[in-house]
């Protein structure tokens, strides 16, 4: 909702003119639904498309007065058409026109958010096909484990924004709904036809069921799509400020020219952007809680709902769009350094390799608990001596016993860590 | 997870015992695959499922020792499966037994959930035909507005619960992956064909790109759908309890006989089960926000999601389990009092109508602003004098001027609101 | 944030005026402090004072290039201040500034939050002394239970914002730090009385350790303060909504002459406001969870936590003062119904005097557990049959041999449950 | 609320045997004060204490048929005390002994809690003071900034522990009041004398007014105080964590000799503990929303927050006792490494110094504009080229102009960031 996290293209939607400019198009297509049943005239209908207008300011005025914003909305309305404007939101209640509307709204933000999630895959899934078999240490617990790839790691991300991809679409077709129904949602004044009929203009489908509102439900798990979203983010962008630090710094942010780290410590390259992005994830989760209260509603409705959505349908959807978008850029200008990579795998004295080593010596007959136990007392000492862990091991006589120098070598060879990538990129990229 | 709050059926599942029996299973199959790989010997295998057994108490004693759940298990295993048991667990870790266990539970837990959600769907859709046509008033912002039904009420969260079955189907497809991809998920000591043999044996389907752990946002996504059906849970509750109210009285809980409302007064007939289901909501949904900071690991994995799991999978699981079940129970047994329903339909003199009183004025020609106010005048007099609007409107010139006596009676009849009541429901039931 | 639910009090506190003007005020005490070190000349500091100035657009024009607003605002300082600018900020960090700032406007914000609660304290003493003795029926759970009066209902609410204004009174002094310490909070480069200078001409205490940043945990206490105000906000009006239900109609928001409630049902009288409210305090709440997770912050500082508080400081705030501000005038200008309060308390045939009945039994020597069914039994035929309680334990031959009907008419009487309201105003509102 | 994370210590204080045990407490001091009072007599009174007894198993089966726990326990209680017991619970409600027994059980756990932290606050304590000038680099962003001290760290985190104590002991003085005050609160059927008394024998306050329950507020702030601490310890956790990084490796977590870090790498020493903090503080934080909405209650009550209370008063008061105590023990064990510090610190070629070099400039006479271009210059071919930042100061004819070798030399002092150490451990641990 603040400009900084904010893009033009999700904030036009949430202005009053493209809200006004949807009310005004659910009010026109309602009223062509009725002339065609003859609840109207078709005049009445052709004048509301002919000389239906609106101005923003105009109708805050009104709104000062009546405290209702449909009702300002409909007065500003027949000021333009006139006389036939009486024939306008004939049978209907201002929650069918506030509800289809959010219905609308909530779909083009969902699919600027679907292009945005394409720009981040795309950019994912090109950089981890530059780096397929860039060699890095895989990390556990924060702790060196096995070898892995760059692209590997890239590659888990592009599949999780994958899923929440699908996620959103399914959540998008829930809340494309409308409801026209009147006011409780018995269609007592207003025929189903109309519904339908809008629906369809709109590329809605119609509400099976409206209480005077489209249930909350549906809204909450659209909030709940995007908070994984965001969940997703943080994780991307926890990676990437992790392989920043300066004890790893196998990756950083792209920083331009001009820019300045801190403004004390000249020296500084910080990963803010991705900071950010942590920071931002948390703020799109903060409506998932609201949006979880608001399916609570008092019979056929109250409307504590709608303040709640005022602020978070908006802010989440704007600011999930921004972070998308950096975060994108974020992906597309990461710099990477292999050569640091490798000497980041290269640090632990080849205890990256301590499975291989039990494993052959499992093979070669040793128990797995007897097997662990020399591994483990070797490894030890690499971590408190420093000391070169091949080295230790061929030192070790219960261990050559059991595996002669060559086959020790064999075990440090980082190529079988990577084997499986390929077979790995084809189950994540296959079905795209 | 307190007993108060569980259902046998739900935990068994995260039971040790189960536990441990889907580890073995996942063991015995990948020692199968592996042997069909011809890594281990078939007479392994074979032994594994022929030898293999555990004791909870045992593995408990174990894991006193190392700290580690699955050594010890494998351990205890080995007491039972002697010298080949050195084959069990070749080229995987922990993660692999402990992440797909979880995702056998959890989809163990989804198919019970899903079960629970018949029951309620199937006794919402009876009490929803039984009483299609009974007429109550509906209620926006707690106000009396127009009559609906009360099988309409019903049939608004059958479609709410429909809708969350199936976001709980969706999310138990993709909590369903079988992970056995090794240290960091290279398959570097492992065949990828081992977790496709084992994800098949299981019913799952393998997890196309794992780094040690499943990714987390397939958990998030399934606490997130849970979340959404303790919000319709707490939706419907509300809606009882507040039919029961002592001014409202329309529904009631089924109270039995031997049952006690209050200690201190012998004459409550409280909505207990409601309120409970209310509270129970919370607590379903406070694993929503800690599920969602989970989906940040460090890296290839670290081990922040695993205590918050083993606190909230059983528990949220558990206690929607119990809730889905009780709301049931509530829904099957609810009092109905239509007489009740009348007579709260007839309290404010007619007002309910007026909105057709204004419509029947505009297509008498009056301009909506006009018709909006000569209605809202006689209506302010029902509410502050307790006048009867038919009455009123009969006396008011302005009004009588457009519509005669007979136009305005036909204004009050209760019939016209329902006439759409068949066509929602077949929208609604129309895909059972 | 949006304007709708905003007051310029509370907004004026975060526009970017207000945050240079602290921002400047930060630079130049420190440049005074700094003078009275000797470590800038005296006249540096003086400058700063009588040649400093800024503009926002300025400011702004400058970070879009250097990407760094206290950069921006010092360069654009520097613009007014010449030469002796190179003085200022001087071994300071940017975060030194923002920090100290946040706390500035944060206490400025609690300062308006606080004199809102006192207005709504003033405005729930007055009305609860003007219904201290207004009798009405007590319920819980939904169900008519016992009388009270209206005042002891205020007076509870009254009890609840006087504690949450203590603890926003505690969490605005925890709030009220500053810190000037330098890159990593070691005062390496500026000497710890600068912090202590700049605190007290700022009405703030000194950090007694900062790392770059204030820690966050008392921002998140902070939060957690309004967020419990928040709630007891959402409970009050809840009461309202319920007292105004069409059933219930106890009081109701006060409703303007030319107000609309619905556009389709002018008959409406809806309680919008306190609805409103409702959806308000799950928009305060919702920075809660946020702010909880900046606590966690990499090493000596990450900037996670920014984007967050740039979004929610404004927001929670500005929400939580529109909301108290909105519920002191709904508490102000309530309409409140004695005789509707009266005419529901009547409407139970005197079932709500069930407990009296019950100990009279009990002191006439039957056992508690037989009291109980007489009382029962006679208190479900009222239920079921809407008979007469009086009447019918009058012709119930087990409750007279215990009672005679002077005894039993006692019971009835409503005075006997409000005699000790003014005990119950002294304890709650003695100590103001 | 599962024993893998609980403490004796603290579960006790949640079981039934503890519940009934301050029920009957409860009620036998009452009786004492109603003896007093003259309402019974002073030999039922005497009788309770006597012959009060009470067993678990027994209350459980009375209350599978009555389904109401306090008329079980009341009813178990007159098993034993005989025809006295019709004194018992005179004038009370099941909620005046539910809710001062649950502010007797969080006074009780807070008790626990405030203990913890003091083990907590002692060893942070002694360990910073061990390492109060153990040199070590500060990082902002995770990159590295300017030296500071390890000590300096821990002392940070001791503050922020002592101001989670400060608001947990508030909150543990607000949760202990004592309500006896009858079916709505109006002590229509029990003098206040009875509260006062009970209070005052039970170590709380009388609760100055309250509508059959103590109000939720109470709650809300003790859980959200619980939640900030919980933030605070997954920050401590988070620092450990980083500091174990293999990258990093400046501390670690004491690891047992019998310990196995991976059941597949047997070389691994992973933060496991610090791990499973990071999730246990979501866990505590996960009830701060629940409670949140347990604020908002119907009238004069109604259950809903129950069943939260059921569970979240138990599970997050274990799990933060289960987290302190373990956090307690991490710290004392802390496995530290004073040469990977000053490793590490060496690690930039003397970046970490920039910030002196600007200010040396500046205090030189050049502009801070210029002074940041000489500096950053500089500073990025060390990132790029690995060189030493002092030999590249030396070579750069714009530095020198203004620096002579000596003064830049001096800027590379690590003992001039740690000059103010004492000064900030005295504000720290000065209240101690």
């Amino acid at each position: 909702m603040i400009p900084r996290y904010s893009r033009p293209e999700m904030t036009r939607i949430w202005e009053p003119e493209n809200r006004f400019r949807i009310w005004f198009e659910i009010e026109a297509h309602a009223c062509d639904a009725q002339a065609e049943l003859g609840v109207i005239p078709k005049a009445a209908a052709k004048a509301v498309w002919e000389k239906g207008a609106f101005e923003v300011e105009r109708i805050d005025e009104i709104e000062r007065e009546t405290r209702h914003d449909v009702i300002a909305f409909l007065t500003n309305l027949a000021e333009h058409v006139g006389e036939p404007a009486r024939f306008v939101h004939q049978g209907m209640t201002s929650s069918d026109v506030l509800d289809t509307c959010l219905a609308v709204q909530l779909t083009q933000a969902a699919d600027l958010l679907l292009a945005d999630l394409d720009r981040l895959l795309a950019a994912l899934k090109t950089r981890a096909h530059e780096h397929k078999d860039t060699v890095c240490i895989g990390r556990s617990h924060g702790i060196h484990a096995e070898p892995t790839t760059f692209g590997l790691k890239l590659a888990g991300h592009y599949a999780a924004f994958k899923r929440g991809r699908r996620r959103l679409e399914a959540a998008r077709e829930e809340i494309a709904t409308c409801a026209i129904s009147g006011a409780v949602g018995t269609f007592a004044n207003i025929d189903p036809y109309v519904e339908e009929y809008v629906a369809q203009q709109l590329g809605l489908k119609p509400e099976p069921i409206s209480t005077q509102v489209i249930p909350r439900d549906r809204h909450a798990a659209f909030f709940a799509a995007m908070g994984v979203v965001a969940s997703s983010i943080e994780n991307l962008a926890t990676e990437i400020r992790h392989l920043q630090r300066t004890e790893v710094r196998e990756a950083e942010e792209y920083f331009a020219k001009g820019q300045k780290g801190s403004s004390a410590m000249p020296h500084k390259r910080n990963p803010i952007l991705t900071e950010n992005l942590t920071g931002l994830a948390r703020t799109v989760r903060a409506a998932v809680t609201p949006a979880l209260e608001n399916v609570t509603l008092w019979h056929e409705r109250d409307i504590s709902h709608s303040s709640v959505e005022r602020v978070f349908a908006p802010d989440a959807t704007i600011t999930l769009d921004f972070a998308l978008t950096r975060l994108a850029g974020v992906v597309e200008k990461l710099l990477v350094y292999p050569d640091a990579m490798q000497a980041n795998l290269d640090r632990l004295g080849g205890l990256v390799f301590s499975q291989r080593v039990l494993l052959a010596l499992t093979q070669a007959g040793v128990s797995r608990e007897d097997a662990y136990v020399l591994v483990q007392r070797n490894a030890m000492r690499v971590w408190q001596e420093g000391a070169d862990f091949l080295t230790l091991l061929k030192a070790d006589d219960d261990v050559t016993a059991k595996l002669d120098p060559a086959t020790l070598e064999a075990c440090f060879d980082p190529g079988y860590h990577t084997k499986h990538v390929g077979a790995i990129f084809e189950r994540v990229f296959e079905t795209d």
